[in-house]
Formats: C-alpha cells, structure tokens, sequence
C-alpha cells in the first residue's frame, strides 16, 4: 500500500467511518445501513483501493455478529468494529472460483480447535501494515465431513493467536492487477508448518449457509463501488468537458460530449437512488416491528441484489470508459488519473460472484422462488413507487413487457439460462427508470429544492426515459426470440 | 521498447512485412490494400504495440507518394519502403486535438529549406532504437499563412539531415500510457536551438488536404486494430473456457459463457470482413479501369470509413472486456495477458479522429455529400450483397428502418449532431449483419469447405441474427424519438 495508507486508515478509524453500521453492543454506531451505504460510496468513490479495507472487516463483523460466539463476538468484535483489526475472506481457492463447494483446504480437529492448511487466491487485504493483527475468515472442510459444497465448514484464523505468537499463516505473494492497484491482494499459505490455529465458528458445515449472511451487504457494497465510480468518472469528465476547449468551444456543448456527459449522470444517480433504495430495505427487512414489512422488504432484497450488484458494476466500468473517451488523448495517459477508473472499476464485474453468477441466481433462483412470489412483491413495489410520476403510462407499457418475459423465463429454465444476462439487463435498465421517476417526482414536490436542482433532475429524468430505458425492448426481443 | 523489439524489427522488414502495399517503383511489392489488410491484423493481433511503427511509416509512405517531390521520392521512399528508416506523423498539440486546424508549430523560410519550432504530443514513436533515421511528417504554419486550417503546411523533419548531422529535433518524454506500453508514445520538441530544418511537402498551405490522402487508409487500419484485438480476445476466452472447469464441467458449456464466446466471435467475425471490404473498395477505387467503378467504390470507402473505425474499434474494446470477464478472477491479474487487450484496445476509439469525431463525419458530412448520392450508393450495394441470403427479408425490413432514420437526419443537422453516435452504431450493427450473411451465403455454396466449418458460419450468423441486430431498433428509436 502507498506510504500514506497508514496514516490514512488510522484517521478513518478515528474518526468513527469504521463502526458506522455495526451494533453498540460491541460498540458500533448503530446507524442503517442506509447511512453507512451512503457513506461507502464516498469512500469507494475517492479511492476503492483503500475503501476495500474495512469492506472485507464489514464482511467478517456481519459473519462473527450472527454466527459467532458469545466468546468469540467478546474477543473478535470489538476490534474489528473499532477498526484496532481488520478481517479477510478466505474462500476463493484456485479451484474452487464461482464453484466455491469445491474448497480443498482442510482442518483436522485438535482440541478446542483446528489445525487449517491450503491455499487461498485473491484475499483482499490478506496482509498489510495498517494493524497489529488481521482476522482472517476461513472455508475450509473437516475430516469425514460430506463432498461438495455442504461439507465446509468457517473458521476465524487470526494472523497472531491470543498469546502474541504467530499463527502458522502468511502471504506467499501479491497480485499484478489490471486496477485496485493500492489495494493489496494476497495469495495465503495456511498451515505450512504444524497447521494454522483455527476456531469454528458456529457448527460444523454450516459455513457456506453462513456465507450467505453477509452476502447481501457485501453485494450491495460492490454495486455501490459501481455508483461510486461511474459517479467519480461523471465529475471528473464534467469538469475537464467545461475547460477543455476545441474551435474555440468548451468540448461540454459539443452534443456528443453532452451526450456523453448526460448518460454518466443518468446511470450515476438512477443507481444511486437504487442501492440506497435496497439499503433502506435491508434496514426495514431486518428491523421493522410489522413481520409483514419485514417480508416484503425482504423480498425486494433478495431479487433486488443480483440486479445491483451486476447492473451497477457494469455501469460503473461503461461510465469510467465513456469518460476516458471525453478526455480523449490525455484520458489515456495514466498521469490524467481516469484511466485509473476504468482500471479500479473492472473487477467489480468480476469479485463477489461474477456478474454472470448474479444473473444465473436471479434467473434460476430469484425470481423462481415461492411459486414467483418475489417478483410479484417487487412488481407492485415498483407500480407504487411511480404511480404518481409524469411517467407512470410509459412505465406501465414497459412493465407489461417485462411481466411477459419474466412469465417465459419462469417457465422454461433452459430459456432462462440462455437469457439470464439479457434477462438481468432488461430489468436494471427498467428499475433505474423507476428510481429516477419517483426521484424525479420527489423533487419536485419538495418544495424546499432550488428551481435549478429540480429542472436538472427532471431534464436527466426525460433524457434517461428517451435514450436508455427503450434499450429494455431490445432485450425483451432477444429473450423471447 | 522491449529488448526483443529491435531483433524483431529488423526480421519483420527483412522478410518484407513492411513493404507489403506500396509502390513496386520504389521497391514496394504492390500488393493489393485487401491483402496488406489481412496482414495488418495478424500484426497487431500478435502485438499491438510492436504493430503501431510500421502503420506510422505507412501514412508516411502515402504522403509522400502522393505529394512527395520526384527527388523527395528518390530520397525518402526507398528507405521507408525497405524499412530501413521509419516515418512518424507530427499532429496533435497540446491546443490542438481533436480541432488540427489550431496547429501552433511554425515554419520559418531559410532558403531550400524551412526552419520548425514548435511542440507536438502523443507522437507515436517519435523515438526508438530500431532505425538508424527517423522521418518526422509535421504539421506547421508558415509566416502570414491565413489562421485555421487553411493555413497549415507539411513538413518533413528528419532525425539526422542527409549530410549525417543531427537535426534540431528531439523527444522531451515518453508518456506512461494506460496500454500499448511497448510503443513508444513521445512528447516532441522541434527547433530549441536554431530551428529544426523543414522540407516543404507540395505547396504551402495544402498540409490538412494532404492528410486527407492518408487518412482512409490510416482509419481502415486503426479499425483492423480493433478486429484483431476483438479476435486475440476470443481465441483466448475460447481456448481458457475450454480448459477451466467448475462444477467438473469446463465453462465454455455454461450458457452465459456460451453467450459471451458466440458474441466475441460473431462480432470479430463480422468486423473482419467489413474492414476487408472496404480494403478491396480502396483498391477498386484506387486502380479498376472503369471510371464508374471507381466512383462507385470511392463512395463507398467514404462512407464506410468512419463508420468502420468507430464500430470496429468500439468492438475491439467491448470484446476485450467480455473476454476478461470470461476469465473472472484471474483475467484481473496482468500475468494472465487478457487485461492487456483491455487496455491496449482502448486507444483506438481516440486516436485517428475519436469514435466521436467519426460520427459527426458520418452524419455532418458523408451521408448529405452529393444530395445524399453516397448513402444512396452504400444502400444499393448492401441490398446487392444479401440479394441472395437466407436473410434477406429480415435485413430488409432492417434497411426500410435504416433509410426512414437516415432520411430524417439528413434533413434535420441538430437532430444529426445529437444522434451522430447512435447513428453511427445503428449503420455498423447493420452492416456487420450484412457482411456475415453474405459470408454464410458465400460459405455454403463454396462446395470446398467443411461441413463443420459451414455449421460454424451458418452458426455464428444466426446468432447474430437473432441476438445483435436487434440492437438497431433501439438506436432507431432513439433517434426517431
């Protein structure tokens, strides 16, 4: 990591962004994830190298904060919510990528704990210097415990045990990236010697079930590193289009510089208000007081993720791509700092289920589930949210389309895994349009908003209505072709 | 420039690769621009970067032999020819981009001869080790000359002066580029001491009229450089996808992958055999005997340049990223060698005229140039070209839509600038469809090729049928909207 990352990260821990989340029980803030989701995109959006640190800490919290413990949440939280430690996750292995049940690394029962070794590829922050120890959240399988992916099992191997020794577990080598470049990725070498210490958490082979409990957020925080940088790329672009001149005219009046420029912030903030949107559901599925809140917000959830989580990434790279393309030759020559986003923004697509694996779990599982019972909350949750927009006829036509092709891919699950990525766009490019209208709409009932702000936030509404959301009749085509 | 590059060099020119095209007069092999076109792709699909230098001698070449003086000939050709000199072209300013005619650099008569000053940038090797010469093409203004473009001369500035001595010529800085890091990309310094000594090319004043001579070809080559990289990118994907397995079942069988394999090839595919075309149009323009001929595939070259080096180029990149995205985790990594596609593809939507400037020449000039008569002639002839496909009714109805479209921008210059890009896109979408049906067609009834290599094609268009061409109708819409 650059020589200011140091420095950098104990200020952030310091000044509380660490715990913004995360329970007062163990000392946390407490706030909804509709907050902090906000926060990280500032954070991600000034440098997703460095945000990436307490995003995997945010992963190992939730995990240790649901499966953990009493002793283990007394001993491991307080310090991973402080931000004194930071956590990995170790699952990927060379093998074992988007088929993450074929993980080899072993752990023998030893005592109270096990002895861990294996290899594991691509763990972000594996090792660095900003703290005294690193907690390292391991899949590994037990002895005799079943093949495939229901004999894994979790565990927390920290990077020095209790007594201040070294746990047998060390950073064979980083990775030469595309992008990410501050961010340190490791290949981890468990057990080389008597085997790593390792402590289960909750029960044997149960730890990818427990995955899942922190997937939600991880995703939703990946596909608002996506926000974050189509964001970054759009005000970057923005600024250079306004100073830049050519025949004797800033490049921003040139319509296809405007053009440009107006399809980084339609896409910026449509999947802004999304994430956020998908945050606040979070809040509501895991606190609400009403059961049925919490299961229609969960719903929404659940088929929303994949939706984000991949829709968001790939904007994210498009957008960082459109603005090298605004600053043209100097937008290739890596002191520009653009580049840079094209770069950083890349492996989103990729980390924390590749997009291809978000469309296959919105296709084969999401909108599968209870009979199509998750689609249909959505449905009347996005029928709701624009019913009072200038829009709401235009949206219902698309709607109508989208519930036709949703019904073919219900129905025929080899359609589906053919059209899963098609599938995933048509319904990002329309619940964008949906989020704009109802932004658009708030707007411009807030009354306390400048005339400036609304007539930009309703010119960047029409321009996303016009120019991208009639891409979702390409895609309904293709589907049902 | 890598160790290896010098050695290769001198192979490259030592087996002929560099005098492919050119005039026999001067020791070229006069081979038609169809053939050296297929040859450039293999080049820069070996090696982007190394491909770059002879593509600069090439404009050079062209240049001079369109305008070059009988003893400019003599002198210069021969050895830019052979390659034992190389050429470069001196452009671009930091003022001066996208908008050449803003060119600063001046030219001072002193005798025969004109002294250069001034600064050029992104001079694509400016500098190097291969060649004991280097023949600088500069741009620059003579004394008095009218302001703007029509004030602008050619020059020819070579590193060493016939009589051995250096010329007031030098590279202040090599850039650090976001890709193609094997070519030198300098920053040049002409005149810090006495004057950089100039010989005119032509006439004064007629220096971006003579650009124009090379720019068809130069545009025609930066697209091939897309069809390379689009298809480095898929042998690679293909080949990964073949060998890496998840779930025990190589990923090239998984739908999405499929997908994402079928797109990169129809693309590459169809991309290869426009750029071929318009290769083999140059040629008929350049030399049939019959002056309607001629006319006629002149047209055609004018119209589909632009088109070809946005589409083509805008594919080159697309493709790189999917191919990534087919290796996941590791494509991410520099090692693996795919994110080098990614990042050297990306240069060429900018330079030669950004995908942008190509679009405003679409739309602004090429297609309303003689009454529309240029449109006209590309219509005909695409509708010649499927005549006899399988796909004819479909790509009609296409073409209805196309020509409505086209109308409605050749009659309305503000809706034109907005939509230039959309525009473009829809036009090659279109007839990257046109091209593959004609393939197929030409592929089924050749008799002499494999029944596999048939079920490939027929394959490839079909998919591209049903899966991409679609695309066209949004762009219609949007544009129409």
């Amino acid at each position: 990591t650059p020589d200011e990352f140091k420095e950098t990260y104990q200020e952030f821990v310091i000044n509380g962004w660490n715990s913004v989340p995360f329970s007062p029980e163990y000392e946390g803030q407490g706030l909804p994830w509709l907050v902090s989701s906000a926060v990280s995109e500032m954070w991600s959006g000034a440098n997703m190298a460095f945000a990436l640190c307490p995003l995997l800490t945010q992963g190992s919290v939730e995990l240790l904060s649901a499966h953990g413990s009493d002793q283990q949440k007394e001993f491991y939280l307080k310090k991973l919510i402080s931000g004194e430690w930071t956590g990995t996750m170790c699952l990927t292995e060379p093998n074992a990528g988007s088929d993450v049940g074929a993980v080899a690394t072993k752990a023998i029962k030893d005592g109270d704990c096990y002895r861990i070794s294996g290899q594991k590829i691509f763990i972000t922050y594996g090792e660095h210097d900003f703290t005294e120890n690193i907690v390292h959240m391991v899949l590994a399988r037990t002895e005799d415990a079943p093949k495939g992916a229901k004999g894994i099992s979790l565990f927390i191997v920290p990077k020095f045990l209790s007594d201040g020794s070294r746990n047998d577990v060390k950073a064979l080598s980083l990775e030469h990236k595309l992008g990410i470049h501050a961010s340190p990725t490791a290949v981890m070498s468990f057990g080389d010697e008597d085997g790593a210490v390792g402590y289960l958490v909750g029960e044997e082979s149960q730890g990818l079930k427990y995955m899942f409990t922190m997937m939600n957020n991880a995703r939703l925080a990946v596909g608002i590193e996506g926000v974050a940088l189509a964001e970054n790329s759009c005000q970057q672009a923005t600024e250079y289009a306004q100073e830049r001149r050519q025949w004797d005219t800033p490049i921003a009046e040139f319509p296809d510089v405007k053009r440009m420029l107006l399809t980084m912030r339609a896409n910026a903030d449509s999947m802004r208000v999304l994430g956020l949107y998908i945050a606040k559901a979070i809040d509501l599925a895991n606190n609400h007081a009403d059961e049925e809140v919490r299961q229609k917000n969960n719903a929404i959830v659940q088929i929303l993720i994949p939706v984000f989580k991949a829709h968001a990434t790939d904007l994210g790279f498009e957008m960082s791509s459109l603005a090298v393309q605004v600053f043209g030759g100097v937008g290739y020559i890596e002191e520009t700092g653009i580049a840079q986003n094209l770069r950083d923004s890349r492996i989103a697509m990729i980390y924390e289920g590749t997009n291809g694996i978000q469309a296959m779990d919105l296709v084969g599982r999401k909108i599968t589930l209870e009979n199509g019972g998750l689609f249909d909350v959505l449905i009347l949750d996005m029928q709701n949210l624009y019913k009072n927009s200038a829009y709401k006829d235009l949206l219902d036509e698309y709607l109508e389309k989208i519930v036709a092709t949703t019904k073919i891919i219900q129905q025929n699950q080899e359609q589906a895994a053919h059209s899963s990525t098609p599938y995933l766009k048509m319904l990002g490019i329309f619940i964008g349009a949906v989020m704009l209208a109802k932004s658009a709409d708030a707007a411009k009932n807030a009354g306390s908003l400048s005339e400036e702000f609304v007539a930009n936030k309703l010119g960047i509404t029409e321009f996303y209505m016009k120019n991208l959301l009639p891409q979702v009749k390409y895609f309904v085509e293709i589907i049902g072709g």
